[in-house]
């Protein structure tokens, strides 16, 4: 296709954007903007108890599992609260209490909880530039047999480091230990295939990747841990075996599941699935460098220097780790089918034409947070850019990082 | 005023009344259908970290500290997933590991929640068909010195058992213990005064009395108990002392939170602020007897015979649980000043026509879950009137027992 040719999918990316001129483009990690379809799910009420609500259910965790291709071996155990919740009940729940959990390092928080889950955990440092070596975890698990999980963040969002989960995956396999995963900023955009990978299980959540709104996890694992996992859990709420027991038996959560939360992720995933499902919209990431898609998926834009400097990405002010999201960008590429990025002139319609548009459109998150960031600028804390930066800068960082 | 008079608050039953006209009306004690408005907050997507986000988490804790009038020494901490999540999160952060809970029992799942924790509980059983008695608990304490916490439920959903919480409240103080309840089915409905009840900690949920919708709980604690408790949780996730802390310093939770169902709940709070707030929406409550109220709140509309069966009333399909909610009829009383049931004939636009109006209007749940209902009935489990009974039915009971 010619670039300078109107594209009319120019707007696709506007349909995601807010309702409110007013509002901020939301961004990777999440939560992000979601799109009207999404949201407008939410203007039902739904009974918890129904049958048309437990066929929701049924229907989101279906297509959850299809997406990590798990139909065989896998079941998908929504569970209430964020993404942490449901890190923390699959650690509870599957890891027996005398279990030993290896966490290779590079920014994740597992050994946090593991320490308040009083089960035995140890951690292998990677510092917070450099992935996950699957040769040293598979050292590792040489060295202690008494380690009987691997707990891995498959796309640290701290640090931005994408982990090479199949080959991490074939280590821990190789040494008969199982594999956690913590997938939270990656689940719908990175591939994992559970009929290739040996996983035990996976995490993710309702609000990143998929772009639903926030308000519920969900754990996919495979139903010999569940089985095996009777008493394990620390917790009631968290308890991830009585959850699939009582899914199976009733059709429903056993405690009050967030009904709107559900529908909206209903939406969001007919809406994934109708746009060509993880094969779209992982399209424009597969294209980057592997080392550049962490990045892509968690710090958008980066600052400059900043890359790899650790956990300074949460403490950022909001127009520092936002951007345009990076599902956005990829759906609108997936639809336009324009080539990435790559430094050649940019005709009206291309992605950095549309990107100031939205610029020009929406009011920039760096100008609400203005006293703040000046505040934090005259402390000599963080972002060096200035307070109220326009969205030219991240755009212009964020173009130079891809 | 002429009961035969043109009603012109009839109309404000439907306000609530779900989106789509085939939707079933959801009834106490939640998830409820919810108003147009409260549903209409979620069509904005929110920054977890904005400070205009801040903004909203400060007004709702505000908002929820005033209804129990708790400002002097309370304070407010929201948490995700459903209430049974803030339950859990309570007892296993306010009370020490070396805390003894009593646990008065009509049908409460606290001791449940303690075995889980490891905290030692004991229970003070009342049977499914008498509320708490203040004097039983007040023995309790002084039998065993041991105990440190008293865990009340104010209004027992399964039972349908509302508890004399003032008496108890004076009972715990007086043997120098701490009071933890859980308010779920009753908070913004029945008082809480924590200026004039010495109460510790109160737990409740968005999607109950206050009509938000379902996704988060919130505890309102007294500062002294928070700050004792570093390091007492069991859990990451469900430690409500460092989400204090977090708060505080941050004005944010410490993990995502549900933006929409925040959203969505301060909206319902404006709503119910305008409308009078618990004095308005406690007025017909208040006027039926005092043993009447839990039933009211929980199990709407009852089944004959079955007043005080214990648990059956979760395992009743839905169209025996419900009735019209017990709060649509409350505000629809409170704006028309009806003077609720007393068996007395009813003219056009008073509450039995209303309902009867609402049947025709909208589809009743009990004609769903027909195939449901039937097979039930043929195995001889429950509810012996039928499937795909009529709406008339459950309101005859409904007038019945109120």
């Amino acid at each position: 296709m010619t670039q300078s040719r109107p594209d009319p999918n120019v707007s696709s990316v506007f349909n995601a954007a807010p309702a409110r001129r007013a509002d901020p483009v939301l961004l990777t990690p999440g939560p992000l903007t979601t799109s009207a379809a999404t949201k407008s799910a939410m203007l039902r009420d739904w009974g918890s108890l129904d049958d048309a609500f437990n066929a929701l259910i049924a229907s989101v965790c279906a297509d959850l599992v299809g997406i990590a291709h798990g139909e065989a071996s896998h079941v998908c155990i929504p569970l209430q609260g964020s993404g942490t919740f449901s890190v923390e009940a699959a650690l509870g729940t599957l890891v027996p209490r005398a279990g030993k959990v290896l966490v290779p390092d590079n920014g994740a928080y597992c050994q946090r909880i593991l320490g308040y889950l009083g089960r035995e955990a140890v951690a292998l440092p990677f510092g917070d530039d450099r992935p996950v070596d699957p040769a040293a975890v598979e050292r590792a698990l040489q060295a202690d047999p008494a380690i009987t999980h691997v707990a891995l963040v498959h796309c640290e969002t701290s640090a931005s480091i994408l982990n090479p989960l199949p080959e991490v995956a074939m280590a821990v396999a190789r040494q008969g230990r199982r594999l956690i995963v913590d997938a939270m900023s990656a689940f719908g955009m990175l591939p994992i295939d559970l009929r290739a990978m040996p996983i035990e299980t996976v995490i993710a959540a309702s609000g990143k990747c998929l772009e639903g709104v926030p308000g519920m996890g969900f754990v996919i694992a495979t139903r010999a841990s569940l089985e095996a996992a009777t008493g394990n859990s620390h917790s009631l709420a968290l308890d991830l075996h009585d959850q699939w027991i009582y899914l199976q038996k009733t059709g429903q959560w056993r405690f009050t599941p967030p009904t709107h939360v559900l529908a909206a992720l209903h939406a969001s995933l007919a809406q994934y699935r109708a746009e060509g499902g993880l094969e779209a919209h992982g399209a424009l990431l597969r294209q980057l460098p592997p080392a550049r898609r962490g990045h892509a998926l968690t710090r958008l834009p980066a600052l400059p220097g900043r890359r790899g400097a650790g956990a300074g990405h949460r403490h950022l002010p909001h127009a520092r780790r936002s951007g345009l999201s990076v599902q956005a960008l990829l759906r609108t590429d997936a639809r336009a089918r324009l080539h990435p990025l790559s430094g050649e002139t940019h005709a009206p319609g291309d992605l950095p034409h549309r990107l100031h548009r939205l610029h020009r459109r929406h009011r920039w998150r760096g100008d609400r947070g203005g006293a703040r960031s000046r505040r934090r600028h005259a402390q000599g804390k963080r972002h060096p850019d200035g307070a109220g930066a326009s969205l030219s800068r991240p755009i212009r960082y964020f173009l130079q990082d891809l």
